[in-house]
């Protein structure tokens, strides 16, 4: 039993190919993909399930009513721009609409899903110029020309995501004869033709394609597109695009990504471009740009990350704010920049084997991922604030909403990007939950699943991964066959998890057992068929306090259980009361009971209507009580209520 | 000696013209023109000098340079929209340039300011069409159609500016030849004329034009202007205006004005709004009306406003916040705001005669007007943050800046109502100082000045006031003529004054003595030339503790002494030492040495780069040490730094 993971070089190459968004050339750990690991249920399954029964067909439906699948068809006939609807970028959602279905499919083998995604790449074959081009909002009689606005066109940004669709296509059904890899390779030869070292010294506005082209490299062998991306990325921050209000920093063009030392800007593309960036420097054996962007994520996580995993503080221009500047009320934490975040974490934690990675990643997916979607994966949070001061009002399901103005998830939005971000995240997701080396497999995520994968040395493994996390903290692996030789499974503790423990069972008895601290729990055993590795992980409910620089929280504390925040929902005080007419009391632990944790609570006095500044008013009165707080990801379920996860203090 | 001011019905109309901004028809107090009141000196006449030898001139540079008073000349040769530069509401800086500009030569003859005034009224002039339609930036071919873009077009908006320049010209040199008021009328009969009761049923996106319209009506006896702002403010809030990313709170088209409980959405248009409201409510004796909006006063100042009187917590959409909502990092607080607050209070004030609406005037001025302009009067501040994380970067002196991304003072903006809005409001600011009534007179703000009024019964007052304040806390008014009957001198006692003493003092004895508490203290006499009125007000620096609704500043003290916030400031820290670095020890009282306020701080550890959400870290550490502040209105004038109001307590 070992606390740490063995060494290995980071040039290992993987053995073979793998059925996952993300597979480098080198890593420290091999992703193991679709057809090695498949969540079998539990938190994850429940919402890939719904992932696939409503949210798929719910986007399509928006795509075709919105008008923005239609775009492709006017352009296909040659009408545009008349009749163009949509955004600048809504080719995108397209594509990752395509990107979600193509892992879908590669998930469960459904006909009509592969009809229908069928259908869509013929709509978006049929849009291609001869030359490869592909973007219904430029370069026709009438529009903008081509490339001629990068800061604002995402004409980049759109292919990215067609690329990204694509490989999802090729490595789920390799060399299947819909055409998509096809349309992404022609317009990513393009791309390298304007934009190559010779071409055009500029790049997107939003970053995307970056990881997109490393991707397709790696998909198809072809190192042009790594060197583009590597162009891309290396262009940045030198001030190339023209300055907005907002100034450079919002698109990445103020300094140098390997200069940086946090990331900054628009969260999205922050974090996007550090996903690229991370590519680059792996595959370019760019040891030092990786470093930098390793300490960009550790600031990043220490100064400028909500508890949530969220990230961005910024309404105005939906970025990320300065060190300690995480306000719960104005808290942007768009979607996207949740999953964006984690696409940047999972590359550093397949580089470099940290438990820190997968930590932020499973922070990230239960309060920041989870949190978007409705239960019935009809209607989704864009912005995921900390902090509901009024009630929303609920949206109109057939009208489709400014992004972030509503408390209440809403079925679809003007800037649509989160509902197929999260569609294309849950249906991969299966390829988030372990990762092989040469000498066994690390579980990074807990979900009950099935692993049946091959060792970089070639040996077979299989378990089965059963819990009900995180109702409850016990994971465990049983190993399905006997091995000659020892491997080490290795599970990782969460660095909320002050007293966990791992034991070994074989023929139904403990053969060991011992506390393990966060980082990697890690077995080294020649497993015999039916050998069960047990991590038992404290579930208890915690309060938690933030450092006192994060202004916003300050006298506050705040609820975790296991990996999940909670919250203090309206609906679940007195009738009429708000979440700001209680304090929590520290010195009460909170309780679980009937499936929800309680918190010790006490009415405050209510507001003078004076001058707010000279003494303190509003102190405590009355009888503690016990209130219900709920998950945050299931807030906002109840219809229009107030919320808060930072609750002060007594 | 009294508390409280005489009972007076709200009917009484004043007797005389007044060379004020604001003149009511009826109202509580009657407010001292710039012929009745002059500042002398001190805070207030250092500022108004400064004002008049450099801003102005400033502003006007750049007026010219940037293009915007071109523009008009361009409109009268036909040339437009060839080469027209600027916002579509840049018409309004001009207006509002010769609004101070009126007032400035109002207060001193200057004929060079007169004959500059003159050239600038004689392009105007020229600009205006035949039917008295007068903007730049619609109308003509290939500019958009009048009156077709009410939600962001700011026509009307520029017009209030034009009409308010035209009443300050007015008031200060009655039936003056420039022609100014002949343009405003005919623009003004034009609007009653499509705006009026039979025409388009519709208003401004941007108010201003209510309380300008309303003015115009008190200074020319037309009645039909004060109709049309009864009208504009009627129709507002029922959803005319299209809706927009933010919603119709952005421009107060949600709900009537009547209806509205607190200010909400954009902090200018709210308060300007809400200044127009309270005129046409007491010109048109709607008691209904005028309750609401005092009521809607209360709330704002108890709940949505910062400690420096500044309003607006979203820079997205420059608005105010829900209740409580009020960051200190991402404090907006606009100084139009500021002043638009100002104009809101003091309409107040005058149809009440509440001292609270002078405090808030007073905070205002002090800690918002005060703060935006550089000491050089030629840079400013055009958001108004209460807490700078990072230091700024010294904007180029030729450039124009984006409106609120730096830290330092600007001396331009795109967006530039700031400047002209500070000068029309210093060049003006006598006018805010002291009021009559039929029994005596009030002084609002505390500054030397010579009074020389009649009060309402036709008897004249002849006043001194002497004080160094806020410097100390002493404001002598000496009275210099005999009465034969008792008259009433009240001077404000300032909310934040805990104990203060009112003496009279007569033949070189004093002759009355008392405390009095915050409100009016009043003195009823039958004063003898050379008696003087003290007021001495504590000025010791105080620890302020905010309300804990505030979240964002919970668990911090802020400095004030007087009427001014004090701040932490980087450059009276150690060497590369942050306002961050340091915890406030809030048992040890504030010290005055050197000019300066003292408090005592200590530091706290480093920050150790992990997750910042768990157990407390970051404790005081070492001896505390006293540093100094600096007066929040004096911040940023020593190069780049960081800079916090609130400080947390240890």
């Amino acid at each position: 039993m070992s606390t740490t993971l063995p060494t290995r070089p980071l040039d290992s190459a993987p053995a073979r190919t793998v059925v996952a968004p993300v597979v480098p050339s080198r890593s420290r750990l091999r992703p193991l993909g679709l057809d090695e690991v498949r969540i079998t249920g539990g938190f994850w399954g429940e919402r890939q399930a719904v992932n696939a029964a409503h949210t798929l067909s719910h986007i399509l439906g928006r795509l075709e009513s919105e008008g923005w699948l239609p775009n492709f068809d006017r352009a296909a006939a040659g009408t545009l721009p008349a009749g163009r609807r949509g955004r600048e970028f809504s080719d995108s959602e397209v594509y990752k609409y395509l990107e979600a279905a193509a892992w879908e499919i590669g998930r469960h083998d459904d006909a009509e899903l592969d009809r229908t995604f069928r259908s869509v790449v013929d709509r978006v074959a049929a849009a291609q110029e001869a030359d490869g081009y592909l973007n219904t909002e430029f370069g026709r009689i009438g529009q903008q020309p081509r490339w001629s606005d990068l800061e604002w066109g995402h004409e980049l940004y759109c292919l990215g995501h067609l690329f990204q669709a694509a490989v999802a296509r090729e490595r789920t059904r390799p060399g299947a004869d819909d055409g998509l890899l096809l349309i992404a390779r022609r317009a990513a030869d393009l791309v390298c033709e304007v934009f190559g070292p010779d071409g055009l010294p500029a790049f997107c506005g939003h970053p995307e394609i970056e990881a997109a082209l490393a991707e397709l490299a790696r998909a198809t062998g072809d190192e042009r597109y790594a060197a583009q991306a590597a162009l891309f990325v290396t262009r940045r921050g030198h001030e190339t695009l023209a300055d907005i209000e907002w100034g450079r920093r919002y698109f990445q063009d103020d300094i140098p990504v390997r200069e940086a030392t946090a990331l900054s800007g628009h969260a999205v593309r922050a974090n996007y471009l550090a996903a690229g960036a991370v590519d680059v420097a792996v595959e370019g054996g760019d040891d030092d740009l990786l470093a930098s962007l390793r300490a960009q994520w550790t600031r990043t996580r220490g100064r400028r990350t909500y508890i949530t995993g969220g990230q961005g503080s910024h309404h105005q221009d939906e970025a990320f704010g300065d060190d300690w500047e995480l306000p719960s009320d104005r808290a942007y934490s768009e979607t996207c920049a949740g999953i964006a975040s984690v696409m940047f974490s999972w590359r550093l934690l397949l580089s470099g084997g940290q438990a820190a990675h997968a930590d932020l990643i499973e922070r990230t997916l239960f309060n920041v991922v989870a949190t978007s979607p409705s239960a019935d994966g009809r209607s989704f949070f864009y912005a995921n604030t900390l902090h509901q001061r009024v009630p929303g009002v609920v949206p109109d399901p057939d009208e489709t909403s400014p992004r972030a103005s509503s408390s209440l998830r809403a079925p679809w939005f003007e800037v649509s990007c989160c509902p197929p971000n999260v569609a294309r995240t849950l249906a991969s997701l299966d390829a988030y939950v372990a990762t092989a080396d040469d000498r066994g497999i690390q579980i990074h995520q807990f979900a009950p699943a099935e692993i049946r994968a091959t060792l970089d040395d070639g040996r077979d493994v299989s378990l089965d991964v059963a819990t009900r996390y995180p109702s409850d903290g016990v994971v465990r692996v049983t190993v399905n066959h006997a091995a000659d030789e020892a491997w080490t499974l290795s599970l990782r503790v969460p660095e909320w998890a002050e007293e966990a423990t791992l034991r070994v069972w074989s023929d139904g008895a403990v053969v060991e057992s011992a506390p393990v601290s966060a980082g990697w729990a890690a077995v080294t055993r020649a497993f015999r068929a039916g050998d069960t590795v047990e991590l038992e992980l404290p579930m208890a409910p915690r309060l938690v306090v933030p450092d006192p620089r994060i202004d916003a929280v300050r006298g506050c504390v705040a609820v975790e259980r296991g990996p999940e925040v909670w919250a203090l929902e309206s609906v679940d005080l007195r009738h009429g009361a708000d979440v700001g007419d209680v304090v929590l009391n520290a010195e009460v632990a909170p309780i679980e009971g009937d499936g929800r944790v309680w918190v010790s609570v006490t009415d405050r006095t209510a507001d003078t209507g004076g001058w707010p500044y000279g003494d303190a008013t509003a102190a405590p009165v009355g009888d503690p009580r016990r209130v219900a707080l709920v998950p945050y990801h299931d807030w906002g379920n109840r219809g229009p209520s107030t919320m808060r996860v930072w609750m002060p203090t007594a």
